[in-house]
């Protein structure tokens, strides 16, 4: 039988520790050159939908200690409004009943049978927390109390039970531009995670004074500047485009999540413009990309294997910048998913026989 | 709701003359830079199966005019049993029932949604017979009338299909090492395209005086040689290495089907041995693969754009070379089995639901 899992199912049964715990594992086997990551690819063509491109996006991983090979596919249809100055990305949910389009599958690298076929949502949220959450583990001071995060959205809040999970946290202060998303996100993430989570007005009342200064929106320019940073303190940017360059230039070390960052792109002649390098339009987004070497920073996978150190005093900056996701994340966060979610009797059961054949060409 | 196909749905309704219609036409579209292609990637693992390989191989494809993208995926665990001083390449079906694992998910750029999911044997197997029947249409003599083909598998009943629905055949003669599986094909073919196709004992006897001489077998190295060559011939090849550097030299023309010919190989330390390099094991094999510069030929869509010319003169020795697939043609191909079998009414309908999510991280 092949599972087909829904994100409600994974949601029930995948937590932060052990999805924290399953990365650290498998990030050691990738420092040692036993697993497998395809760089992400994406393709970008025209869509009949008004104003918008489609992107189809592929990347691929294998942890033979797991025996499991996934493929994680987005089939998205983007626009780019504008607000004021900036163009925003955005991914409309064009699908029917209004869904977006991401997908993960599954593979046996015992047998090369299809095990799973599971919606992205879940485990790309909890990758991306447990994936900045090791950046604090290895780089933020042991004793770090206070946390402040820019962004009140999905991710913001696996970013915040990732830095729990890690470190005793004692407050947390957080600022986004709309009252009321950032006053909502306080009052769940207050209630989910036993620690006080307070809105703020501006970034600054955040970020004063935290111990770890947590990034996770969709900007696409940044919004940590210089004038922010402390001494002691960790920074954390679950995009790339988040932390101005300047910003980085002070920390004492700064780690990328992955040095290769170069998806391959397959674009169609003339598209090459807003919609395949939106950054273009926000000339600091688009200099601070270029500004960042990251083929010339550690990655996670040094600080894991100890390559690297992450801190080396209590007044050192760190900072820990998660330019680009790895296949490899999703074959070993999917097959959490997948044990787990079979463990609880949860998804739907069709057989595997669906997805395999009699021929091989 | 999202189809899944198998196999024979697709067999029942895919027939060669459109596959080779939806393929020049949409040839047409990647010669325009209307098309897009994602280069396929390898990505090679040990796994716990005795004494083979994992495999996780991927291309994308996306074709704007038929408003879809395909990811084609194959998982498959790959030996190299040897037979004399020979490896050959064997995929085994590990999974469950003994079955292969290759797979085609098919999206609308109109919506994002997944529109299919099949089983990738059929389609391969129309879209390698009518990539090389392009490369007879566009190169082989108009009154070609005798072809020769080395082979006797499934691969080799699509290219006499192919070569058929191209050109007039009055004969076709076959050999095979294997006699029984000669003689089945030959009795299989002669009903099939109510032409003689007679299987003979040397390959001399089946290539002497053939207008078309076709080579599509699993060898790992060449098995026509310069020796075989005549003037007014058109070889065609469904792997690269079938075809003596030797013979490909004695071409007046001679087209690959696409320039760009390298996967991305992500191999794990170690494993860049027989395993992800089989063709080192058979010294003059590699030998060929190095010699055949792929990216100085012209490649298919150079023959449908009109931009080289296929044949300039009866005597002109002519050969076409498929030797690496694109996801674009899984797209073009898949969207055509699809079409024709929502009309056909066949297919399990599922949920789109169930593919889809109301998230996007």
């Amino acid at each position: 039988m092949t599972l087909i899992l829904s994100n409600e199912d994974v949601e029930r049964v995948l937590g932060m520790d052990e999805t924290i715990a399953i990365l650290e594992e498998t990030y050691r086997e990738l420092a040692e050159g036993t697993g497998i990551s395809r760089v992400r690819s994406d393709c970008l063509a025209p869509t009949s939908h008004e104003d918008a491109i489609y992107g189809l996006k592929s990347m691929d991983g294998v942890v033979p200690s797991l025996e499991v090979g996934a493929v994680r596919i987005n089939s998205d249809i983007i626009t780019w409004p504008r607000t004021g100055n900036h163009r925003r990305r955005v991914k409309v949910p064009a699908a029917p009943n209004d869904r977006y389009v991401g997908l993960i599958l599954l593979f046996s690298t015992a047998s090369g049978a299809p095990l799973a076929i599971l919606p992205d949502g879940v485990v790309q949220r909890m990758r991306v927390g447990a994936t900045n959450g090791l950046g604090i583990k290895y780089m933020a001071r042991e004793d770090a109390r206070t946390a402040a995060i820019l962004g009140s959205g999905w991710q913001a809040g696996a970013q915040l039970i990732a830095a729990a999970s890690v470190r005793n946290l004692e407050e947390i202060r957080c600022f986004s531009p709309n009252a009321a998303h950032r006053q909502a996100f306080s009052q769940t993430m207050t209630g989910l995670l036993g620690i006080p989570v307070l809105a703020v007005d501006h970034p600054e009342e955040a970020l004063e004074g935290a111990d770890i200064a947590l990034c996770a929106t969709n900007a696409n320019s940044a919004i940590f500047g210089p004038e922010w940073v402390r001494p002691g303190q960790h920074i954390s940017a679950i995009k790339h485009v988040e932390i101005d360059s300047a910003a980085v230039a002070l920390a004492d070390r700064a780690v990328t999540h992955i040095k290769d960052s170069s998806p391959i792109h397959c674009v169609i002649e003339g598209m090459d413009g807003m919609e395949a390098l939106p950054s273009r339009y926000t000339a600091k987004g688009w200099a601070d990309i270029e500004a960042l070497d990251f083929a010339a920073m550690p990655e996670l996978t040094d600080l894991i294997s100890g390559r690297v150190p992450g801190r080396e005093g209590r007044h050192e900056i760190t900072c820990f910048i998660n330019n680009f996701g790895l296949g490899y994340q999703f074959a070993a966060v999917g097959w959490l998913a997948l044990d787990k979610a079979k463990a609880a009797g949860l998804g739907r059961e069709v057989p595997t026989d669906w997805f395999t054949e009699t021929v091989h060409p």
